[in-house]
């Protein structure tokens, strides 16, 4: 399994998901579509493709609730770069929504982009409650973890906290790569104990994404040999969760792998 | 039937939906609580409990969907108030939530209730992709009701358009009150021309909400007697839309013609 065949089905499925909230207002939809049809690695979009593959199921049943994933993901670039939040003025080399469009359509087009998201996952093709629940979670708790974080920086200071950088970790990062997996899982038919694995290793994804962005940046709360330590462990539990699954994991193992070997 | 035992289940429900967002971290969930615990007059999800009973159901069936639609209400509101938008500082009496908690606070206290909204309507216990779907629409379509509002306001002046005022009313005010109709009457299993009764009262019920609001504002596009001529128009298609369903429609029927007394 490659990446690319998947690649394609995610944009043209982003492409008809946009294409469901219509053209009016012109600066709302077109603010939804330069944030989200703008690029991006669709990593997450992708895991939710591999998930139902890994089950040994289509990848194509699994397209809205990828879509769904990547629209609310880029809901939250939007509003984390608003000038109440991190205000930043650029994005994968571009102006950032608000700085391009405005703070008001800014915060109504992450609005919609939420809803959207919302309307799009209810179109798999079953589990649908189920996957609803855990994009719904992920939602409320990629928010969680964006406040947490926002708590450190009121405070004036990291806390030299574990407790607390595990918590946003665990929901800043890894919660959408948690509902991505699942949602590919449940959409593509995967049994309980498949979308728990899926989830497991989704997990500890995320939390070697994040130990590696520490690494990578030279801060985080561990001494650099511990956060790389800790980055290794993590991956090695999320290929080893892996293993029971009946289809091709390939895509996700080397995911898993590839971000060892990041240099940036 | 009263609205009172209605009333009781949909601030139960409402309690019981919050305490799934978790209690971490403090200040998020605290803006959320006081955002949609802190009163209103729960219109929506009443109408979405009467809903489930006009089609011969139990309200019991819709209270998920009913605390769906009102916290998705409350998070416009959260988000119509900040700087960026309305810039108001009272609601209710009270500080508005960016007033309260700061405006990154609101910002993602807004995002966390629109995820969470998600979350509890996909309790329902039956229909809940087509619920879903209802939430989703509605969600995208309040946003694109206020962004078209929004345009008025940047072009510095009311365009005299009957087009542009209609597609603010029908979004911005109805989406919500077609989507607690339609919600309702699904989750207690009403059959598809039930559900459409629904949404045609809710859309005109919506519509008398906004002519109402035009009169008592003495603004509006129309000259007095027309806004009057409309909004009464509108609540006798609300009312005439009930005449089908087999069930209890007196709060809604009530409902209608209460919106043609209010003094304020």
């Amino acid at each position: 399994m490659t990446a690319e065949p998947h690649r394609d089905l995610v944009e043209a499925t982003l492409t008809e998901a946009l294409a469901l909230a219509g053209e009016r207002p012109a600066a709302l939809l077109e603010a939804m579509r330069y944030a989200v049809l703008g690029g991006g690695k669709r990593i997450r979009p992708l895991v939710c493709l591999a998930a139902a593959t890994a089950v040994g199921g289509a990848a194509e049943d699994a397209r809205w609730p990828a879509a769904a994933i990547e629209i609310l993901h880029n809901y939250t670039l939007i509003h984390d770069d608003l000038p109440a939040m991190d205000n930043d003025t650029e994005r994968r080399g571009r102006p950032t929504v608000w700085k391009r469009f405005g703070e008001a359509t800014a915060i109504l087009a992450g609005d919609a982009l939420l809803s959207l998201a919302c309307r799009v996952a209810a179109k798999a093709p079953r589990n649908v409650e189920a996957i609803i629940a855990a994009l719904g979670d992920a939602g409320v708790g990629v928010v969680r973890g964006q406040a947490e974080e926002l708590s450190t920086v009121a405070d004036g200071a990291r806390r030299p906290s574990t407790d607390h950088d595990d918590f946003i970790y665990r929901h800043k990062t890894a919660d959408l790569f948690v509902a991505a997996a699942t949602m590919g899982a449940l959409a593509a038919g995967g049994s309980i104990d498949q979308v728990a694995a899926l989830a497991d290793f989704a997990l500890n994804l995320g939390l070697a994404f994040q130990y590696e962005d520490d690494r990578l940046d030279g801060d985080g709360l561990f001494a650099p040999d511990e956060t790389e330590r800790r980055a290794r462990a993590a991956t090695d539990a999320a290929i080893a969760a892996l293993s029971p699954l009946p289809g091709d994991t390939t895509f996700l193992r080397q995911l898993a792998e590839r971000l060892m070997e990041r240099k940036n």
